[in-house]
């Protein structure tokens, strides 16, 4: 983790404990079995344990302390946002997709493992994700089960995340617009950001018409990441980003950079979290991990 | 689908009906955007509409039909298990995996379109189970939402159908006894199509201890059914069967059939046919569909 970009000691802090916390809820649900699946539950632990910076999870978990939520249970539903976040960048890094080598500094999956290995540890990262939300031990309210799963389900398949991937990768032949790459990115890394913070709020039982503040929030910060991301790609440094850069400009690909200019796009994304930061006027400090995040989305170096 | 195997008329009839149901539950979750996600959606479409035996969405109508479940609902369910299921294929025919160019008499999915498309319409489908189970219209108690979801989530990850295919990769290498065979089977093919009668369960409001008999049921029906296909591959006719045949023997695995040879693999299907169907002795008529089902496991061509 590269600190020195850190907005704020709460944030650094807030980051570290999230990512211990995630690592030992993952470490419980992944227990290597005494027979030949071993293989399967190391590869996703390869992946699941002790990489990323954890965004999702701390966006999550500091949306439900708004609500008071028990913070056992919100970790539980992070580790289930962010199983399904590995579970993307483990079929993403595929050599049939990005063929990427590097993730978080060490080999991707398929790298240090095998191909079909990574498949179906992506495979079962995703079917976790469902295996922790649908289980008494998240929350004893099955429709707050039910709310959460529906919630992460949709964000990540056709209309979400993985809409966004495949506009992504026609995005390679096709010439988009900004309104277009705005759908893109608001589908590819927005929706997901935005469930996180909504499975917060449906934890904390707020009701969906008091999580439109909420949802703003989310909306606003989900575009500032993502050119935050283009601009990483741009001008950041590959061994502190732990994976290979200048892979746009290579595929010829439009991005808010090529777009708008890095000048013009940067100035964009100070925009959105300031406008993100704005919709959380209504409450006071309980809210300043998620402000410090919003910062943090934009000045991060990896 | 080949009528001179069907033991009878009914299984025909049922098998043919719920054929056209899902078909139409996929048609109607799978809408074509006026997008770039159009090629993701249409890809989707490619694989789960119009092929497939369904006999996992037959098993799970079937058993809700003895407890007096709503069809539709009983449908909505059938069609997220068999998304699962038709993922599963997807990903297993990629080159990395099984490298299939057929699959229900027609090109596979990274065949007709590409691999990366292939990885992600079997993600979205995978969701895909998750958005349609969550999802109010299928069931307006929320308890049996989570249930269904915790079943089938658990039915497809590392404890389930994934941790079979890990088992069965491993196995092209490893020297598999009788007993890791039965385990690896039990997940592979076993653990959906047991979901499948425990979902029907579930969408009756049967209690768990209600339910062992149809649990017996299942683990029977599902071993005879992989002995079935372990012959089907030694024995069968490809044009038939829509995909490519004698790999078992190829790839020197282990499986029912090496083991046991083909006419004992034979009988030990037929005698757990037989104890499959004694398992429904406290059910009349109503559960003749599940009977002809059984039979129809080990008698079918494809």
């Amino acid at each position: 983790m590269a600190l020195e970009s850190v907005p704020s000691d709460t944030l650094g802090a807030g980051l570290k404990q999230v990512q211990a916390e995630i690592d030992s809820v993952f470490d419980a649900f992944l227990t290597v079995p005494d027979d030949s699946r071993a293989r399967l539950v190391e590869a996703m632990r390869y992946a699941a344990i002790g990489g990323g910076k954890r965004v999702r999870p701390l966006l999550l978990v500091s949306t439900a302390e708004l609500f008071g939520v028990d913070r056992t249970t919100a970790l539980r539903a992070g580790a289930a946002v962010e199983a399904i976040h590995v579970y993307s960048l483990i079929h993403d890094d595929l050599p049939c997709m990005d063929d990427d080598d590097m993730r978080h500094g060490k080999l991707t999956l398929h790298k240090a493992f095998d191909e079909a290995t990574a498949v179906l540890a992506g495979d079962s990262l995703h079917a976790l994700a469902f295996e922790i939300l649908s289980d008494t031990g998240t929350s004893s309210d099955p429709f707050t089960r039910a709310e959460l799963i529906a919630t992460l389900a949709t964000a990540s398949g056709k209309d979400g995340m993985a809409g966004g991937q495949i506009m992504d990768m026609v995005a390679e032949d096709a010439d988009y617009d900004l309104h277009t790459i705005t759908r893109l990115q608001q589908l590819k890394t927005g929706a997901l950001l935005a469930a996180s913070v909504e499975m917060g709020a449906i934890l904390g039982k707020v009701a969906p018409e008091g999580r439109a503040h909420l949802r703003a929030y989310a909306r606003d910060i989900g575009l500032a990441f993502q050119i935050a991301d283009d601009l990483l790609d741009l001008e950041g440094d590959e061994e502190k980003a732990g994976k290979a850069l200048r892979k746009d400009e290579g595929q010829g690909k439009a991005t808010f950079v090529s777009l708008m200019g890095a000048k013009k796009a940067r100035e964009q994304a100070h925009a959105l979290v300031d406008q993100a930061v704005a919709h959380l006027v209504s409450h006071g400090e309980e809210a300043d991990m998620l402000r410090a995040l919003a910062r943090f989305i934009v000045e991060r170096d990896r």
